[in-house]
């Protein structure tokens, strides 16, 4: 049986995922994406435990997340997942988010490297993996612009600071994705997530944060509703985000 | 169509939610267990939709879990569920965790307030909805002890602190069940959940926690691989737990 090249994943959102305007949160949107992308990968023999005979993993690079409106507590979503592009060192995944009644919610467009697992270093994909390209999809839209670099924040004093530990580091034994972005989510006050919500979220991730890592959050407010964090060890910088706010209709 | 009483839920262990050790950790074995309860009780009628009409919200009291071994990365679990007992203030609800091969993976026994969702107040179960009661499962073994108090801990000097931010709050607008858990084994080193894994766990929640609280966790050895900890706001217990270690096999 062949697979359709675009995979579509059903998720529930439970109460308990929800924050407490009850709808879901970034950061439950994007372990929604991460599944889709996992599975997706995995029915099409290059998911997680394929790729690990050959000492590979999939490492997300960037992501880029724009949500028109969070699916409420004990809705149906779908998620769309395709292949855009398959790079030397880069694949392109795109994402869409469908409510139950087919309205689209949201879309995601996520860049990947595979990395030797022993040596970190980045693996050439067209000669590892060439059947990848077999996967693209042409012509299917993913209207959400290509990311740009994100700047680095000139704050001088940190808005929060945490210990990488426990339950933020992965199988691969760095910190996980969502973790990165769960802990800069939590810099906003319960006040800001009353009357808005995140419509548009970018993240570059720049080195792997480690066990016991220290780690500093900077916040530089762009514009009205535009922030700009970045997460420091020491000077270095860990991985950026830009955050944009919407405010909610009445 | 009259579903059976015991619920049968089935899960897949994704790998972005294991730990280093390739195992899916404490807190989302816990989650699995609160998607079953919640999914139970809702195809039942008595879900957190439902009872928000009548303004009623189900709170977790206690929770208490023995794991002989983990599900592993990419593994399909089911977790059975059921009610063992309905009192006038607590239900009792009773878990297995059960692997491909049909094999017992570990057992879970919970106890759950219903209260009023304005006043907090806890609502007389049996005269709120007497129908719980054709729930209850006789008969089934779950063979974990009845939980005893868990006693308070003397350290002076906390192990860790974290305020209560965003991503801890829920739905009900008081601190996640799972975020307790999570702070709490996030105060253990790696290189013990390297050798060992957490056998037995037991929770009593007894203050709700708000955003802003400022926890600090107690940690007291009670044996050489049991521990007592203490999450409190200034002096007062908001939650307590014991987590018993088990040296892996060889």
């Amino acid at each position: 049986m062949v697979l359709p090249k675009v995979g579509l994943f059903h998720f529930h959102v439970e109460s308990y995922v929800c924050d407490f305007t009850g709808k879901a949160t970034l950061p439950v949107m994007t372990s929604f994406l991460l599944d889709a992308a996992s599975n997706h990968a995995q029915e099409r023999g290059f998911g997680y435990e394929a790729i690990s005979k050959d000492n590979v993993a999939w490492v997300l690079s960037r992501l880029s997340i724009e949500i028109d409106e969070y699916p409420v507590s004990n809705q149906d979503i779908k998620v769309e997942t395709w292949i855009e592009d398959v790079g030397k060192f880069f694949t392109q995944r795109c994402f869409r988010f469908i409510d139950e009644k087919e309205k689209t919610l949201g879309y995601a467009r996520s860049i990947w490297a595979a990395i030797d697992v022993q040596t970190r270093r980045p693996v050439d994909i067209i000669k590892w993996r060439a059947d990848l390209a077999d996967y693209i999809v042409e012509n299917k839209i993913c209207p959400i612009e290509k990311m740009e670099k994100i700047p680095s924040v000139d704050a001088v004093e940190p808005i929060m600071g945490y210990s990488v530990r426990y339950s933020d580091i992965d199988i691969n034994r760095h910190m996980n994705s969502i973790k990165y972005i769960e802990h800069v989510v939590n810099i906003f006050d319960l006040i800001i997530f009353k009357e808005n919500f995140i419509r548009k979220f970018e993240i570059v991730y720049l080195v792997e944060g480690i066990f016991g890592d220290k780690l500093k959050l900077y916040r530089q407010n762009i514009s009205e509703n535009e922030y700009i964090i970045d997460t420091k060890r020491n000077e270095e910088s860990i991985c950026r985000t830009r955050l944009i706010w919407q405010k909610n209709e009445k």
